[in-house]
């Protein structure tokens, strides 16, 4: 490790994020890939099996909170994973004076979530922290689902389609507009949501899809970058397809940030065969989450590895994995 | 609830944790039982899922540290259940200024642990907050069991005998010997110990077992309180009988505090059938965590649903369970 401390960018999702797992977990644990979600074997059947904990602040943001938020987000790990979501685990990290009536809200939320996506909460463990040494509440999920079909980063090939449900940037925005010193006017909501649904209806079209990934932290950038990586392939996306609101540009404009890099919550990157494109689109679309489904890139042979970025007046950058010192924390 | 804001006494596993449960989570999930994890079925099979944060202060301590408690805490919460650990996740929230040697340690004593247990790693996630807002890191583990018995704390019944696998209290006074502010001489060092190859001797042992709890926040007490409650029996535990060190005596009495409402982190509380507690004890005696273990109570029909003390003068008196004011904060 270069550094001898944690930095915030050490959980930004960036390049620091993944120093740290490659260089530390990776070899204790003997993970190998950075996969949403392990896939184990019981009784015969393939389970996934993931967790995050979440630490946004404040945790009550325009168009959720952090208990819709855990659910979300470790529904969609296994999702993405191929795997229908099936059990959650709760652990609670509260803070001495947290207004119960502001864990009320947060659990009926968690209920509501858990319900729309047919997830059960079976197990759960609290534990209190003196004030000030959390931010209200931190929350663990972790998530059992059961896997029903093969998508790995590693299986993109040449003449795939790179494609995506809406638009980008909206959790990170909506999350930045409410945090303390930062406030800013804007209609933006998080577009944190479950996409089990989503997932499962392009999964039965018939399209053969290789990998999918939610741009979460590090946003769409890392989530190019890393499906090139794991499957030696270059990655184009099309800056003019891209679908960015006018008001997640401003405020990207505003706050000196890159919309490629903001984090999303209710957004999948699939990548399929080219061919199979419009069976996706079509299945996509048909369900409220993909109504703005479009396609927003292909997948080249060359450079390997690299995710690049057409730009709208004709040039290509390359997408870099960000450090994760300017990425804010919003999960 | 009878407060509007969080106390530290909801985390202590005394009442008020339970309030926090049957009044809040309970409803809301749909949760049953008070067990320490769930029981599923997938591919026909049972399977066991738990969680559990650890925010134990200092994260090093005599005996372990925050990584070896997050392994052992969460497959003994399987083992309790009957089952056979097989996956942990990890979900760490770093503390921004974490040095990454103490990381390097903790991870070092986490792959030690699992190791040593037979339960493997698969999935983590890693978050890091400001400086500050949590206390070092905060660790969470989930963990999947394949279940191979019937324990409940249901099943008990008049005539089962009260078993413990050796000395109690030596986790939580460890850690407060530490703690900043009221640290003190002791050689007392945490019992912090992975339970399922020991209870897996007693289950294959041959004997009717009908309840396992592993006596962590609030120790022995709300654990017996607890199987009585949900059994409908009364517990009578003999003080005479019971296994407390008198450096553990010496620091509770230093601190005003009951040996029985302390945390253990390598400690079973099993009930079996009365003719069948020599065949445990011979089980348990034959592994290294249960040279110590004795019966140290019997089950009884009345008062039903309340644990007693009988006192090493012949008297009695009722054990209560702590509201969780005066439980320190040791996991």
């Amino acid at each position: 490790m270069k550094q001898d401390r944690i930095l915030l960018a050490h959980g930004g999702g960036g390049s620091l994020t993944h120093e740290l797992i490659e260089r530390l977990f990776a070899p204790a644990f003997g993970m190998k890939e950075l996969e949403d979600s392990a896939v184990v074997e019981f009784a015969g059947q393939r389970l996934a099996f993931t967790t995050d904990s979440y630490v946004v602040k404040p945790y009550f943001f325009p168009g959720g909170d952090i208990g819709k938020l855990a659910v979300c987000g470790t529904v969609n790990d296994l999702a993405m994973q191929g795997a229908q979501p099936l059990w959650l685990s709760l652990g609670m990290i509260l803070e001495e004076g947290l207004p119960i009536a502001d864990l009320e809200r947060i659990v009926a939320s968690i209920k509501a979530a858990a319900a729309d996506v047919g997830v059960k909460i079976v197990t759960g463990d609290t534990k209190v922290v003196e004030r000030g040494k959390c931010e209200g509440l931190y929350i663990n999920t972790a998530g059992i689902g059961r896997v029903i079909a093969d998508v790995s980063s590693t299986r993109v090939r040449p003449g795939d389609a790179v494609i995506v449900n809406g638009n980008l940037g909206e959790h990170g925005v909506a999350v930045l507009s409410r945090r303390e010193g930062i406030a800013f006017q804007t209609s933006v909501i998080s577009d944190c949501a479950p996409l089990w649904s989503l997932v499962q209806s392009a999964l039965i079209s018939g399209a053969e899809i290789h990998a999918m990934r939610d741009p979460t932290r590090g946003g769409l950038a890392v989530t190019v970058c890393d499906i090139a990586a794991a499957s030696g392939v270059g990655i184009r996306l099309q800056e003019s397809a891209l679908p960015i609101g006018a008001e997640v540009r401003g405020a990207c404009d505003l706050l000196g940030l890159d919309p490629l890099t903001i984090a999303n919550e209710g957004k999948v990157v699939m990548v399929c065969r080219g061919a199979d494109a419009g069976r996706v689109l079509d299945a996509m679309r048909g369900h409220p989450l993909g109504r703005d489904a479009r396609v927003i890139g292909e997948v080249t042979e060359k450079p390997k590895g690299m995710a690049m970025l057409r730009t709208a007046i004709g040039g290509e950058r390359i997408i870099d994995v960000p450090t994760g010192e300017d990425l804010p924390r919003i999960c």
